[in-house]
């Protein structure tokens, strides 16, 4: 069996090639190594079954050559598209970003896959497609309008839509994940990352973008990883949506800030600002359901503050940080 | 005041530019030609008003340089974003139509309202966003998901997506109407003209695509515009999202081939396909809630029924049947 990961050297993307290639997979990683690295997948078991190709995965003609060469030698059976701008508020600065990495990747993929006739998807959404309902609504997978407030949960929903209409009318089995912040290693962007690397800079202070009221529902990379496997093997209609994510009301910023101050930087001052949100497109408060996949037989294990504590060691970790 | 008007030379948006001629606008009318004619706006009152542009408005650098030169002289305050792709199968088959016409149009006109500071828009979106529901869900605004089945869906519903970020952080005030099938003159495509056209070769036959029994809203154009320009004038939020259709269950294919046989060519035969739905991607049969702009003040006036018979009659003579 051979697997396409688009993305498959990034934070959630190499955890999957570290999946597949350990089952056995031949596994083929486009990457733009952007935020990916090389050195997340190039010392993983089962290496001589990975093909690893930097390429721009925006680039149609290019996903195209390279999946089709690759299909002819090792036939695909799935391809996980991973790849998207991380950076929100870049992306609301400069709407090419996300058009680019987090759009005109799903646009390619589908062309490639429709081309050679591949016909298994999963793709990683988000629950910024959802737009800011306030804290009170639940968001569940049926739930409307969507109106996203950055450009990131834009394309996202573009990509969602692009690959509903493929299932329609050419792609045989598609599964849409739309996952809350998530948090690990190996990090490559995020709150966590940012505190720590501010805090090692000025291990006296710690500055955090809004008031710290903000309120998230974060997941653990791994359980993400174990959550997708699980719902992809389960349910096999055209187009599968689902969220995933924790099962409680989030943790605030401000006790991220805590948790990483009292494992990091013990004493240190944190200073909040004054808007109840971090950014122009961050949503601030929501709650999520994911009721759709536990009817399935998938349950989280770890609450969102649990994920973000385990998240804190980790990554202080990877950067340098003796506990 | 000035007006943009992209897609001003076809069906709907040439309407819009009467409209505004008459009120005394300036307006901008960029159209790639490929359903719109300049027939269509060059004759109309106020012309001496009316700036016509020959352009692909996904061109970002041509419709941004365009909209510049134009705002320079005459200050905009508004922008109509009417242009699409509207051969929903032609997007089927070929992603890039709908990606191009549909999407790129959007983001290409954002790109310049961004950059130029103008901060009015009014889309023209679709019922295909919502994708196939069944008959017996009333759609609404809210309704979800929104998995589209046709490229065009999906690609309208992208730009809904690009709309609602950029009014979250720069777009001030933006309008997105969702209609259902619209007929109507200047008739540049969709069944009525199909049928008349395919009765004025065969006059003593009528071939259906389907078997007649998918079950539609129609809109008349005119009552389109009408319902528009009220909602536009009356909600003034960010970001204001609206159904506009007759308040009914729809008609059948098989009354429009009726009604269009009665009086274009009366006594030819009608043979239906076996199909459930014309094509791929077409959703069969929807119910449609108006709700919403009807809290506003705004009714329908025309039964669907009603408006393809005004419509058939219409597209009749312009296609130079005498009845």
């Amino acid at each position: 069996m051979s697997t396409i990961i688009i993305g498959g050297a990034g934070f959630i993307g190499s955890k999957l090639t570290r999946h597949f290639l350990q089952r056995g997979n031949n596994v083929l990683v486009i990457d733009n190594l952007c935020r990916g690295r090389r050195e997340y997948i190039e010392s993983l078991p089962g290496q001589e079954r990975l093909t690893f190709v930097h390429a721009d995965a925006s680039d149609t003609q290019a996903v195209l050559k390279i999946c089709a060469q690759y299909h002819a030698r090792f036939p695909v059976d799935a391809v996980w598209h991973l790849a998207a701008n991380s950076d929100i508020p870049a992306g609301i600065a400069d709407a090419s970003v996300d058009l680019r990495d987090t759009f005109m990747t799903t646009y390619a993929v589908l062309e490639a896959m429709k081309t050679l006739g591949l016909k298994k998807l999963i793709f990683a959404s988000s629950s910024a497609v959802y737009g800011d309902h306030g804290p009170d609504v639940l968001l569940r997978e049926d739930t409307g309008p969507l109106l996203p407030i950055s450009n990131y949960g834009a394309m996202k929903l573009a990509s969602e839509a692009l690959i509903s209409a493929a299932a329609e009318s050419w792609l045989e089995h598609s599964w849409i994940f739309r996952f809350p912040n998530v948090v690990g290693v190996p990090a490559t962007h995020g709150v966590i990352l940012d505190f720590i690397r501010k805090l090692k800079v000025t291990p006296g202070k710690l500055d955090v973008l809004g008031n710290g009221t903000q309120q998230k529902a974060y997941l653990h990379a791994d359980e993400l990883v174990e959550a997708m496997l699980f719902l992809a093997d389960k349910d096999s209609g055209k187009c599968n949506l689902y969220n995933i994510g924790p099962d409680d009301a989030g943790c605030r910023v401000a006790d991220i800030a805590t948790t990483v101050v009292e494992r990091v930087s013990p004493g240190a001052q944190i200073l909040f600002g004054t808007e109840g949100r971090g950014w122009v497109g961050d949503v601030p408060k929501f709650r999520y359901s994911v009721d759709k996949a536990a009817a399935l037989g998938w349950k989280p294990r770890f609450s969102s503050l649990q994920a973000v504590r385990r998240a804190v060691d980790e990554i202080a970790l990877q950067e340098g940080i003796l506990l």
